[in-house]
């Protein structure tokens, strides 16, 4: 039986690797075409030895060329720099292939707040009506029908999961909302500089970013959406001697008098009702904290809540993967959902631990 | 359609934890019963957080029973320590059930060395001889016809598969081999102890057991197998401060003037015949090396070859994921081969690069 | 020229090993006890073995005898668990020793704050008034005259440190500080267990004691000696898989419309106002954000600050290395300014980076 | 009272960064110059924030000049690559400053050898017979009268520590060697690249270099020196993830009937007769295995020995800090020989541990 034709633009990066990883399984669909400016002409196994011998070892890298993916690919993921992914959209979708983009190009609704953070004019405003915010559990529809998703960023996945439930059922105030977040290593690309090299990553830790980082008008976008008003986050990201895993520990203001039984239970509920069918979102039992090896490679977002009487505050543990849930495996699930697919094929059951 | 019952006895150690990783996805074999003194009487996904909700973790840990698992399984693994196996091995056989022993217990033909090696007398020497080595591409047919498959030790696997081309074409001297291999730390097993704490293991490297690892004789015996004649082997051990992985660096004298690209092409050659279809061992393109990770989470056994004409040595290295395939995935691959399934069914396709 | 003998009662945990590599070098102070209830007759090479060959690999490791101490020793450094260190202190105070108590035995001024956040009933509350808190750039003239100093905790060093200058000066609001701490695995101790075997914390983080973790009335009690008034705190420690480092993400709402650069000056010149000689506060250069490694091995505390504008919070990142800075130098620190030495007497000039 | 002044050329690198930590706390020697091309014109505090308020902190970096080393400085460090080093050897001796050369320019006696290892021909081909090899152990009394000392490659000082005393009693075959070693990540230097960055090094081990590292001709050079026959050497490394470390593990075929007790003997005797009075080499306890954290931030070769009656080979394991020992320690060791102070003068008394 014929599966259906994708590609893969930019596959030399983490997130380029991780969709090789993932497709290489996937039943339904085929992974046609890789593209890569620095490695064209070589093989896939030439390019990463761990795929030596496998399924996708003799695929050839070429050079990204749109013409060339729109007649052999239904769809395409966008795993480049953002300024670089705006430009291919188009042109693809202009061709009538469906785009998942994995870059920040098509996330913000608005072109100004783009170009404030990413110091960039935006070149295809008409596009970002068109685009779907990729986070199954709250778009699941509008992803089944859209034509370009734009895939959410690592840190906006992990936070938004968190908060979502306690955004609709009013238990927090939305101003009073602070991000305290932790990312592996492979959340800061494949590029190499000194700051990521081994020896100055390992046996060490610390921020970055500080009071700037792009994800966090992401961030105030989506929680805007969700409880009907603009806010201001504080949010904070840090660099861990890992490789994969996000975990974002999350302080908000309560608004509620619920015990922490009800607060579970209404966030059980709202994932249950989710429009997807994959069960992504684990609640994790009250005393059991997430950590980020419990969803290495797969979906799973999980999640522990704290109702801190003490300091009046709702406390939530949110861990993904940074590489699966918050980039590759994201944009192979909306790949599903675009194509009509079980929204969990070709996606791991259970985590490596250990 | 109604899977094949198996279970396992030693949930809670990390060959038990991989071994659920692996079955959560099997499409043909069902895990129905999982056991452990200490942790009886809870449902897995509360000693193991990590599945929560997936699709074993309401499943309860019970104390080992012979007779229970008997009446619910066709095929045992057996996770625990050597000398506590062997006897669970016996009690099973009796009462018809299939087993792989994942400890030391059945891999010795030589009762002597045994007690030698182990300091311990073997209670069940009879069942030496119908017990079958498990290393699939030596032993692949006589896996399928077994009723208890020892399963090989982790470094074993990474030299056996290293060697067997090299001493079945008679390329090396059987007597000057030297075996340097380093481990992963999930080798070391899971129960605490300060030596494995991670405070003494992280940016930290040791050597251990010099000169008398118990994995020594069980290599000297295959070797002796695949070469006719009896050796003393040198082989060291290392710990490494990572969780998975073996390489195995691996010196012998030569005994050919095949070049280096003859070596290569009988390597290929000799594992293009194995008798299993599955082709796991990759020897890699002359010039790229093995690395740990090239095979994580997965049953490949990369190979690098070198011919030495300043030493006059054959130089491999040999990688593979010590908890996969040099534990439970190979496990999982004996058992599917007795169970007349494909030998690759429910194992890993890619690697988890980075 | 004699030095000054001292005792070391807890020799075989980390806090115990780090004081060794200190007292190694001191220049006058002679460690002639050192005792471990399981280690008691063997010689100080012996279990420390990367102490063979050197000043102190003969000292004979002896049972704890306060008897003994007394006789041998003018000052002794308590490293053992709370609960059994005041017994010991009380002990050696009644013989005239000082005391240096790194548990958390003294730290606390109220003893019923002490049973409840400890689960123990404070058995010596006539020596809570005489402790001094040990926190050299806040106490440092108490620290001089005093017979029983309370080491401080890790955490509370990094965050009670970076507060200082705020709190002082009335720029941040005490009602609203949000500490989120981050430690690497030696703050865990040298126990086995499970949690802290290597494969349980490598390439993995979590969050643990959430909303009940025993420094934080610590930190509020100082708190509000330094604001005049009560606080509740929220802190959230985590652990990073790294050996020695903290870092503390603060968030404290501003009170004030100082700038940035006011800000710093304001702490610079609260430091270099601090009543002990060394200059271990090291506030950064503006866009330097501190590291773990910039102090490791060493008594420096460095510091980054943001006046965050957009969501009027003061952001500092505090770092120190909990072995030295948060536990054993600065023990060694405060008895040095008990004995009249420099404060800086035997600590490392130079962090260990890379 | 007056420090001796001397400079550092490459400060930017890992050597660099360990020889300032080292003479950060020198009391005789004051580094007065330190240069990079790249880093020209900032403070060192600026470019090496982990010494931000230490004493070097504001010294300016300067571009290399001869003329100005010269004029300030009576010995300079050369931390810069092999080919750059040479010329500016030569150019320092001839205005008379002493040189300590971290490259491999010096090492070698023989000009054809450097040029077949290292592609490039020799351009001060008569300073070779003027360099000592600074290995103080066995050239203590040449480097105390030499102006130009050429610094030991990390891996060789690692193996020719442990195999002096073997060979210069005959305890075995020289021909029959075998050094399979292992490095931290420290060795790999700074300089941005793919294949070290920390996503590809963390949790992986590799081989490299197999067969034809450079290492190997300037072993092969010594061990030839102390069994006064030529050599040809089995030698492999590899990349550990760890940041300063190396173990080397030494295989050679025993031509003596001595027992273990007596080797042990044999080793303490020779290093007790070493011409410098610092005891850096350790021969560890038999049964106590060296591993890379004993020796950590020192100067300490910790020896480890088996004869290995089974297999007739003399086991050594072999623990340096790559970089202390392996670079920038022995090059002030070096230095303070050169320049008639303590050998150990500023060298760190105890190992960071843990």
């Amino acid at each position: 039986m014929q599966r259906i034709p994708v590609g893969l633009v930019g596959v030399a990066g983490y997130t380029g690797m991780e969709l090789c990883r993932l497709l290489a399984a996937h039943p339904e669909l085929e992974l046609v075409r890789v593209t890569s400016r620095t490695e064209a002409g070589k093989t896939l196994g030439q390019i990463l030895p761990h795929l030596h011998e496998t399924g996708l070892a003799e695929l050839v890298v070429t050079a990204p060329d749109t013409q060339d993916l729109a007649q052999a690919c239904k769809l395409v993921f966008l795993a480049v720099p953002h300024g670089t992914a705006m430009d291919l959209a188009a042109d693809l979708l202009r061709k009538n292939v469906r785009v998942v983009d994995l870059s920040a190009d098509f996330r913000l609704r608005d072109p100004e707040t783009y170009s404030q953070w990413y110091n960039l004019d935006h070149r295809h405003v008409s596009l970002l009506e068109q685009a779907v915010y990729g986070l199954p559990e709250l778009y699941g529809k509008e992803i089944a029908g859209a034509n370009l998703v734009a895939n959410p960023g690592c840190y906006p996945t992990s936070v938004l999961l968190a908060l979502a439930p306690a955004l609709h059922h009013e238990l927090v105030n939305p101003e009073d909302i602070l991000v305290d977040s932790k990312s592996g290593a492979t959340g800061a690309g494949r590029k190499p500089s000194t700051a990521t090299l081994f020896c100055e990553v390992q046996d060490n830790f610390r921020a970055y970013s500080l009071g700037r980082h792009r994800h966090t008008p992401e961030m105030e976008q989506e929680i805007g959406v969700l409880s009907g008003q603009q806010v201001q986050l504080s949010f904070t990201p840090h660099l861990l001697p890992i490789g994969r895993g996000i975990l974002s520990t999350i302080y908000a203001r309560l608004k509620t008098t619920a015990s922490s039984e009800e607060v579970h239970a209404l966030y059980r509920d709202y994932y249950a009702q989710s429009p997807v069918s994959a069960r992504w979102v684990r609640i994790q039992t009250p005393g059991v904290w997430p950590e980020t090896r419990f969803v290495r490679g797969t979906m799973y977002c999980d999640l522990g809540l704290l109702v801190d009487q003490r300091t009046k505050r709702l406390l939530i543990v949110s861990v993904i993967d940074n590489l699966c849930r918050g980039a590759s495996g994201q944009a192979l699930a909306n790949a599903n959902l675009m194509l009509g697919l079980a929204p969990d094929m070709g996606l791991p059951v259970a985590p490596m631990v250990p």
